[in-house]
């Protein structure tokens, strides 16, 4: 009883938007920025994996797992929970690294180590870093098996807010929106005409729900840089080394300012992340590696999430944006956020106006 | 960590395909077949409804419920499950209907009313009928609530298999599969050249999910006749008054042959339905009322289910393709089903050769 096209969509989704499909993780590993960080962080430090024990958390094809046993590691313990498992340890086997390399099938939670490790190595981010909560496992795993002094690949993550001014893209969301509400007015005179049912009374929600669909969620872009409006605002920094399960829960209503250095319309926000893989103080990697999914930095598979407004901000050379963001996990799916975004204009020293504090919801699907 | 196309297809599909959206439940309202089969099943047969006690099981929107109402029920229990029952209710109010109308947010099998119902009416069918496994519910409420000697709706179901001879979408298909199995060969060029890292123990693997994918998966199509060959064979008929539970749990393995009246290839094959609104032999209803959804009716959202031969079948004049068919549920989620297809060509009186039976098992995603 679902549409054609709606149809596609969902087969796709459940037939590749898993980890346990070689379709997916092939996409993540020619993501070379992502490969080359990693592979370069590892091979570039070989010297701290030399007799180390290691721990991948979430292996999926196992490749992480297998750089570390080619960098010198004693042991790797790859886990990973998904039947994706299977693959990876075919992958090991093939390529040599079955002696050093041990794939467990299992969550991080349920886990049984033999002792402590030395390192622990995650690719856990998800858009704009937090969603899919992978990281509360990464903690978790932290918590359980890092041995003092040990450390995390990556070592450092951030997240960032930007401007993005792209009145095409958001006009185009804006038109979609206004014609699927077109739409359900032909819907409604055809409900009254041919089968005697007056529709009047959901036309509010139906508005809603496709006001949360065209207008109050985020979209996946890979932006330009030429898309973007001033400098990127630090709103959350993680040292993997220390960061707690509470701290990875979201964002607490943090401000942002971002100053604007051209006349411009300010079409929306856009939030990417950096993870950095520098070791700590105590122990810094010789060779530091910096991974950035910010829009300046060419293609990621994470691109950028990108948060369109109602009406645009219009904002004078030397203006700004000001406001605060909030990242709260949906009480439905935990692995989802919503976003609440505040935010106002500032005029310019000629015009130093303030707009009105706006705010929205959206949320990240 | 997905990428932004399959994201767009998750995202799309996770919100939007689910009987609690009323950008869905509008699809269902806007297939006019469908409407009208139903407005008309029970708008002429208005008589059967005067003064009786009607079940809607899974009524969505409650449309149903509403025009048993307005044809004189005495009573309608709609019930659903999701919170379309909420805005059910609503609709419901503002059409006037809710002295007769009762919207229990409910599962059917947790279902308790005050007595017996006259009436069972259902919009339960999915793609080639029995996708979803809705049917189950309707046949527990039947056994439950329904007063001897009282009526389904609709009452008759049966499924149907047909040839389809459509080079050009079965060759784009599996031109899709070569293409995606040919990038996986770059792929495994760059993990050796720039990451050593030897994937080929897992091309078998990539190749089976892709090939399940393109190949060994069914296809919404809305089939035009000049894409269909000789006429569709019956597989499975159900009387809803007396069907169980057992037989609804799929097909086994049923002989077909369908006769070729044209020289053609055959490229696959086509699973559709019909829905009646008879009534019993003791009780007929006075109009009845067939929804089709086969190649020559036209548009329906159900459209046809399309499976695809990897090698298609030369059939001459007067030849034939016999074999036999079986719906099995999936294990991991019984509202899917497995397809298998055992097949062969037959020749005509002068070419009088059978090929050899071929076997093949599709997934209805």
């Amino acid at each position: 009883m679902k549409g054609g096209e709606e149809e596609k969509a969902a087969d796709f989704a459940n037939y590749f938007c898993s980890y346990a499909s070689l379709y997916h993780q092939k996409q993540m590993l020619t993501d070379h920025r992502r490969m080359q960080a990693y592979h370069g962080a590892i091979m570039q430090n070989r010297g701290l994996f030399a007799g180390k024990r290691v721990l991948d958390v979430g292996t999926g094809s196992g490749i992480l797992a297998l750089w570390c046993a080619k960098a010198g590691a004693a042991k790797v313990f790859a886990v990973e929970y998904t039947d994706m498992a299977k693959h990876a340890r075919k992958l090991i086997e093939a390529n040599g690294a079955s002696d050093i390399v041990e794939v467990i099938q299992s969550s991080v939670e349920a886990l049984q180590l033999d002792g402590p490790v030395d390192i622990i190595i995650s690719e856990w981010m998800g858009y704009f870093l937090l969603r899919e909560s992978m990281l509360d496992s990464v903690v978790r795993a932290r918590d359980r098996w890092l041995a003092p002094g040990g450390l995390m690949f990556p070592s450092h993550a951030t997240m960032y807010w930007g401007l993005v001014s792209d009145e095409e893209d958001r006009l185009a969301k804006a038109a979609e929106y206004l014609q699927s509400t077109q739409e359900w007015h032909r819907f409604k005179r055809e409900m009254r005409q041919y089968y005697d049912c007056d529709m009047n009374v959901l036309e509010g929600v139906y508005e809603e729900e496709q006001k949360g669909y065209y207008i109050l969620s985020s979209f996946w872009a890979e932006l330009q840089p030429d898309q973007c409006v001033g400098q990127g605002a630090m709103i959350k920094h993680f040292d993997m080394h220390t960061c707690t399960l509470e701290d990875v829960q979201g964002v607490e209503e943090t401000p942002f300012r971002i100053n604007v250095e051209h006349d411009c319309r300010v079409s929306g926000f856009a939030g990417w992340f950096t993870a950095d893989f520098r070791g700590t103080e105590a122990n810094p990697l010789p060779v530091p590696v910096l991974l950035s999914t910010a829009p300046d930095n060419g293609y990621t598979h994470w691109g950028q999430q990108v948060f369109y407004l109602e009406v645009p901000h219009w904002v004078p050379r030397g203006g700004a944006v000001e406001g605060t963001l909030a990242l709260t996990r949906q009480k439905e799916n935990i692995r989802l956020y919503d976003v609440g975004v505040k935010h106002r204009r500032h005029g310019n020293s000629q015009e130093p106006n303030l707009g009105p504090m706006q705010e929205a919801t959206y949320t990240m699907p």
